[in-house]
Parts: structure tokens; sequence; C-alpha cells
């Protein structure tokens, strides 16, 4: 039995001055850990159909296509301002210090659309907030907010209040 | 019979005038185009054991993380500066202005390790010539260079002299 959170390094003061970063890239890294995790992300997931699975950038996208492809479902990136090369619509939120904008394709999600949400870490809650929100102006019905981990003592659940949260594990 | 090329999105002038844009995101976003992109780009890799496939940032990471989880990989992400958080190695390349530069983290790659390279778009090859110096520095033996497209008359196969070099699809 492999011990995923083995593969999840602490890196001090990344990116700034007293914050503890969870870095997942050894996890990635080691074939065997990779896969695991993947698996077992998707037995977090409902059993009903899935349309689109929604990732986050940048680290989203590593789960997020492989949770899409096992799933059936299409994959869709939410991007940082100007990187996404159509026509976007945006959501802008709070951080501790300034705001921050997060953009998705207008046709990327259809009304009615069954929607999973997944990022890599769930933290203060603000990005997966912004997306959620992004997503229901496109019409798509989030089913899951789907997290590989969940640093809980930041209580990012408290602002995704209503919606189903699942993380593989809490640190 | 899919046609996935029909999936690839031509935008003007992205990103900036005079350039078109290959953009994958309704490929991504149509279930069963990228299940099938999924599959194709598989059977682009020879039978031999990989250890590792290198996704280059951000849009490598879409397809590198289904192959190296179908491979029985693990993955391995090239990124921008100051954006992986462990220590480095880094390796700059020439842009038509300027330079850019990309990262990856210092133990990534063990010596010897058998390397799939994948990215989304073959252009230039700049970037790719780059990314296999870095795994080349850190001891891998590249066994593809794997991209979803290649745009032809950039003739960016030239700047990647002696690797394998396999493309879903030409544009």
């Amino acid at each position: 039995m492999i011990d995923l959170k083995e593969y999840i390094r602490d890196i001090e003061d990344f990116p700034k001055e007293g914050i503890t970063f969870k870095d997942i890239t050894p996890l990635l890294g080691n074939a065997s850990a990779f896969a695991k995790a993947a698996t077992a992300l998707l037995e977090l997931v409902p059993d009903v159909q899935i349309d689109k699975v929604v990732g986050i950038e940048a680290r989203g996208f590593f789960f997020g296509t492989l949770l899409a492809e096992k799933l059936g479902a299409g994959f869709v990136p939410v991007r940082k301002p100007k990187k996404l090369p159509h026509t976007t619509i945006a959501q802008t939120y709070e951080l501790e210090y300034g705001t921050d904008t997060l953009e998705m394709h207008v046709d990327a999600i259809s009304k009615g659309d069954k929607v999973l949400l997944h990022d890599d870490v769930l933290a203060t809650g603000g990005t997966a907030a912004a997306v959620i929100q992004l997503i229901e102006k496109a019409g798509g019905a989030i089913v899951q907010c789907n997290f590989l981990g969940e640093i809980a003592f930041l209580e990012g659940r408290k602002k995704l209040e209503g919606q189903e949260v699942k993380a593989l594990f809490q640190f």
C-alpha cells in the first residue's frame, strides 16, 4: 500500500516567506504513486455522467485531463488572463493583497452540462470559488469540487458552501 | 471516423499580429475527440519501457499526463522560471526577438531514464530543442519527441536533428 502523502514535498517560504508550499511533483514523477493517485481521485467522483472536467491553471491540468479521459468527459482549462486565444468570460477575485482574474472560453461549457471542478490543492478556496462562478455563469451544474489535497486549517471549504467538496488527503 | 483536425481552431493574430494560433481547446472539450487523440498519440510511441514523460508548460501538460499514465511512466513538468518550487536546472533559448528560459526540477530525471518529450504543437522547434538540452543535462535518454500537431512550413524538425520526431497531424 503506497502512502501518497509521502510523495508530497513541503517547500518552505515558497512562493513567498512564511508560506509552506505543497509540491506534488514527486508524486507526478513516480509512476506507481501517480497511477494510484489517478485511480483514487476517480473513486471520489459520484457515479453520474460528467460532461466536462474543468481544471485550473496550471497544476489542475495534471490530474484534470486524466479524470476527463477516464470519465469519458471533455476537458476545459481555466487560465490566467490573455492565455486563452478565443473569446472568454472572466472572474476577478480577492487575494490577501490585491486581486486576481481567471478566464474560461465562452463556448467551453453548455447550459446544463454536468461539471467536475478539479485542482491540485484546496487552500483558502478563493480560486475555486471564482471558478464556480465562471461555471455557473456559463450555465453548468457542478457535480463536485475535487482536489488532490486540502490544507485543512485554511478552511477553504467555507468559501465553497453548497458544493460537494472532496479531497484525497488533508494536510 | 473522427477527423481530429476539425477540432483544432485557427485564431488569427494571436498571441500577436500576423500569427495564426492553433487552438486545441475544442479538441480537449469534445469527449470523443479527446479520447481518440489520446489513443492515437499513444500509438505513435515505440514499444519500449518509458520511465518519464516530460510535458512543456502549459499545453504540453494536457496530453503529457495522459501519456505518462497510459505508458506506466512518471510525469515531469518543464515550466517557466520561478514556477517550480524546488531546485531547478535551466535552459535559455533564442526567440525571434530576445530570449526565453525553461526550468526543470534537478531531481526530476535520473541518469539513464528513457524519456518521451511531449508538447501540443511543434512550431519553430526552439522550445523543444531547449527541453532536449535540459533532459540530456540530467542524463536522460530521449526515446521520442511527440507532438499533437506540427506546423510543417516552420521546419521545426530541423532544430531537433538526431531525434525521432512524431506528430499526429501536420498543418
